[in-house]
């Protein structure tokens, strides 16, 4: 038997870095930014404990372009690195010394935000320089060194005369690879990765006026003045914002702050958020940021994947699928966490137990904001209502935590403009609205205009009316019947207005039964029965003559079909239409139907009756509205 | 100066290749069994060209789950390796033996089919197992050999009493990754990835009705015939298809062939694809594949991502995106390209050049099939048009190559159901809709039964009518107008149908110039200048009173901007709606308005036939629809 130890052929690692390390080649910068961010940042922590005896001053990150040179410099004012140094966190790969620092410094390195990957995201370089020079002179007194590789594995290493401490990397670009030389490639990368890294990052200069210098203004003869042109300086174009919002505490931020953070996330969105929430966590994860509810409309896909994912204000991606609770995917923000693994699967991220606490604590924070901003200002809350519900309806179909805590906050607005909570809706319809059996019905319209008649009808009755518009409404409405005690919800178009809610009360018909069965003869010699059950009713006798109304059930089903989801039967959704006509027998416009001799007048009584009744319930189209509209025009004249 | 070589430290390449090699811990079994395929392959091809003289038979690959000792195995009945082969291609991470088989034989072995990438994959193993092995016996006369490997760079190799050639993989599953030693887990992984891979590949055994046995029927006393039970036998239960459709030769397969080959790809898909596509090509790239048009909905995003991407039978992803043009994103089918690098960004991908032929080809072969479906089958093409127009659409506003070759087959659908190319459309309207000015007028309606009236006022004409109902129209006709040569589109309800096309023919108005002055005034007090422009007309005596129409312009623009892309003009999208409210001054019913002496009739005269106007254009709702319901139900009366 034979021992041995695997042997990493080393020719063949360089084009392995550069097929499986990164499939974005664009992230070498990201890399190497993120690696002087972490030189600064730990000798900030050892100047700051004592170690080290040195000045810590204000170091900055340089990105140079030298675009004749095909060069790519950068350049930080970390650490350093000494030969030796060079010799065992370069030379050797995959040999983290982050990891090293940080089981060194342990409990003190923790908290002063140590990007944790180093060693390997050096070599990335590799993926865009066909050459890549490193130039360092470490903290500590010995010289500076000169590290070249060609990516082959043989690298020279030799002395060099640099004086000022830290670490310059030179990427020789590829040929493959010059748009990493254009200025404009560069700002975009590094306004996407490193836009909010916590060291300044230096990219070129710009002018601005001297703020030493106050130009004199002079008054000549006639009494004009003349002003000195202002002098100018050139000063570093800073192109990050090393202390983003998230970073700072809540309580040293005010709402124009927040705004104003917006803004710097999305420079291209002109509205103004809703409201936003500051996320800060230590434990059981560490995890900070601030969400945004933004104004939503009722396309639910668009609005997605606008929150970013950042690890210690380094940017990762804007996918927090499975990091976020699907229905808070539609928010937008920041969150930034060294407690989510990256590069790993959606179906890990979901089993993954921190992933999962990060995600209920999210979901349990947005229900806290919610119900303190409705407890703070009720009367603003509503008024963003409609802006948010599509999100907090969504939560509550998907999330039972969530459910639960939105009775606290959840709205349900009314036709003329009220909103209830849950428990004010019930307070507030159950003597009027209990039926007969003891049950609660809750009525509503799906559209204002659409179900207009029906709508007042019930208003006129003294029911209360909800507005429930929300693609999705039909599949909470399902919940709250199941979840909820003896409530049923009903739509005001379900039935007749004295149906809705059943009460024992009888009604008197002015027709004897023998007219009746005149009446439904008449009726069915005109009435299409394939498309209308035809139902008498004896009602108020100024209630609409002719009246079409669809059962809540099988229309709800439907429409469950329709957006998806369990709970519709199968295929219900290929039923055909079936409306119920409610015939008025109490009504003068009957009376005269019945009392008309001519059967052609009787027919047009009952043809234009029903259109009408069509018409309010939006069902009167094409050829039939067109022969409808002629007929009136007639009827005019 | 110091020259030196890189040494990749093997402590940590394990963890390296744990977290970086593959985000999806399930990928290693789609490596082993790729593995396993390729030695297989290979030692097809040797025996093919002579160069082994073993028997190929019919060699397939095992995967059994030993779920009491929590091991998987994978077992194939390729080349094998001798103990020398071990140490070369197992201990030397990343020594890609492919490459080195490739380079021998390269021209004779490049269309044998080879997976190219060996070597690396194998140490995905490590992703899932504490502890693997490999028992091998090469088809060469030498002992068989036995790898043990935990996990550290130590390993063991010793000989091996295994007789049969081939590889056998022994996973020792790792405690966080037992879900590989659940059934219903493995299984899943083998139909997603290897579901068409060229091996077969056993996955357990399943009982069958023995095929040699014949049951015996016995005829009683009674004459009652009993036939004895079916002879059970267990065979390989082969989970996957070696020889899938897309690899056959077009002429080798029927149209039941492609189909049932949809249903293999698609088993919850209950509709039958409209057509497909074979895709096959071999210079400049290697592609082969069957896309299919299956029925399409008006929503474009649901439809998405269907299209499953293979490399030599291996599945590889189902995003697309990049590789097939967008507007194709929407088909359905396989893709099979061993030239389409993997692992690389999308944006690399869409600056690729072979990605660039291999999208182009996909084009011109669409283009091409829906050619000459349409001239085989005219008939069958315009009844799949409804369900395929979005794509063509799309793809004609999306890719001007496939604009121009469009015009052989995209079809402009009336509403009575004729079915135009643009030529012909043009060649059937251009006597009687060229205006005054030259230009070819297409009227079109985007909904049949909405704009009803206004399209049998066209049609009454002798105009064609254009049913033209996609959310992408407007942009098409936009660009339809820009291309062609002196064409405008218009609505049917853009403007009353004697101002559609304008001529130079006068109308006589039965009113004098001082009774439409009387009449403008009337109208004024009645109809709310703030939402209709009155335009008072002299058209046919029979002509509808009152008409209300809305001018091209405006109208698409607002459109455009709903639908996103360029075209509309900044805001445009929140600009009121403003109509023309178009008074007939020949018909009738105006005579009687101006005849009619009461002032009170006279208001409900307008009233009444405004609103029949609004009704016609759809814009009666709400209260006003109520209230016009409530007083036509009095003029019944």
């Amino acid at each position: 038997m034979a021992k041995g130890s695997i042997n990493v052929s080393v020719e063949n690692i360089f084009p392995l870095i550069k097929k499986f390390l990164y499939s974005d080649h664009e992230i070498f910068l990201r890399e190497l930014i993120s690696n002087g961010t972490d030189a600064t940042l730990k000798l900030k922590h050892l100047t700051s404990i004592g170690e080290v005896a040195v000045e810590y001053g204000n170091p900055k990150i340089e990105v140079k372009i030298d675009k004749k040179g095909k060069k790519l410099h950068i350049i930080d004012q970390g650490l350093g690195m000494t030969a030796d140094e060079v010799e065992k966190y370069i030379n050797q790969v995959a040999f983290s010394g982050a990891e090293e620092f940080l089981d060194k410094y342990k409990d003190s390195a923790k908290d002063s935000g140590i990007i944790g990957h180093f060693g390997l995201g050096f070599y990335s370089a590799f993926m865009v320089a066909e050459k890549v020079e490193i130039i360092t002179k470490s903290y500590k007194d010995e010289p500076a060194a000169h590290w070249t590789c060609d990516g082959s594995p043989e690298f020279t290493l030799e002395a060099a005369d640099k004086t000022d401490r830290g670490t310059e990397i030179i990427l020789h670009i590829a040929e493959d690879s010059t748009e990493f030389l254009e200025e404009a490639r560069i700002r975009e990368l590094l306004l996407k990765y490193n836009k909010f890294m916590p060291i300044p990052i230096k990219f070129g200069t710009k002018e601005i006026n001297d703020p030493e210098f106050t130009p004199a203004t002079t008054t000549d003869k006639d009494g004009k003045e003349t002003t000195e042109p202002h002098k100018k300086v050139t000063v570093d174009n800073i192109i990050n914002n090393p202390n983003p919002a998230w970073t700072k505490l809540p309580a040293d931020l005010e709402a124009k702050d927040y705004n104003s953070f917006y803004r710097e996330l999305y420079p291209m969105q002109f509205e103004e958020p809703l409201f936003h929430i500051h996320l800060n966590v230590d434990y059981p994860f560490n995890l900070t940021g601030i969400l945004y509810f933004p104004k939503m409309t009722n396309d639910l896909n668009v609005q997605k994947d606008k929150i970013q994912l950042y690890q210690n204000q380094v940017y990762v991606t804007d996918n927090v699928e499975g990091i976020v609770p699907e229905f808070l995917t539609m928010l937008r923000g920041v969150i930034d966490s060294p407690d989510i693994p990256l590069n790993v699967s959606r179906s890990y991220l979901q089993a993954d137990g921190a992933v999962k606490k990060i995600s209920s604590y999210i979901t349990r924070k947005v229900a806290d904001k919610l119900k303190s901003l409705f407890n703070n200002n009720r009367e603003d809350f509503e008024k963003k209502w409609d802006d948010i519900k599509i999100v907090i309806e969504y939560g509550m179909l998907s999330e039972d935590k969530f459910f639960e805590k939105a009775d606290a906050f959840a709205l349900y607005p009314t036709v003329d403009g009220k909103y209830f909570t849950y428990d004010e809706l019930v307070e507030a319809i159950k003597d009027k609205q209990t039926d007969k059996d003891g049950k609660l019905v809750i009525l509503y319209a799906s559209n204002k205009d659409g179900q207009h008649s029906y709508i007042e009808a019930a208003r006129a009755k003294g029911f209360e009316v909800l507005l429930l518009d929300s693609p999705i409404v039909s599949h909470l409405m399902q919940k709250l019947e199941s979840s909820k005690e003896n409530i049923t919800f009903a739509r005001v178009d379900a039935d007749h207005v004295d149906n809705l809610v059943k009460t024992d009360e009888e009604k008197i018909s002015k027709l004897s039964d023998e007219e009746k069965v005149t009446l439904e003869d008449l009726l069915k010699e005109v009435i299409p029965s394939e498309k209308f059950m035809v139902q008498l009713e004896a009602m108020d006798s100024d209630a609409s003559p002719f009246m079409i109304t669809q059962p809540e059930f099988m229309r709800r089903m439907k429409e469950m079909q329709q957006t998806g989801g369990g709970g519709g039967m199968f295929g219900m959704g290929h039923m055909p239409e079936m409306y119920n006509l409610v015939v008025n027998t109490n009504s003068a416009l009957v009376s005269e139907i019945l009392e008309t001799k001519t059967k052609k007048k009787q027919e047009r009584l009952i043809t234009q009756s029903l259109d009408l009744a069509r018409l309010s319930q939006g069902l009167l189209k094409g050829e039939e509205l067109t022969n409808f509209i002629k007929r009136s025009y007639e009827l005019l004249k």
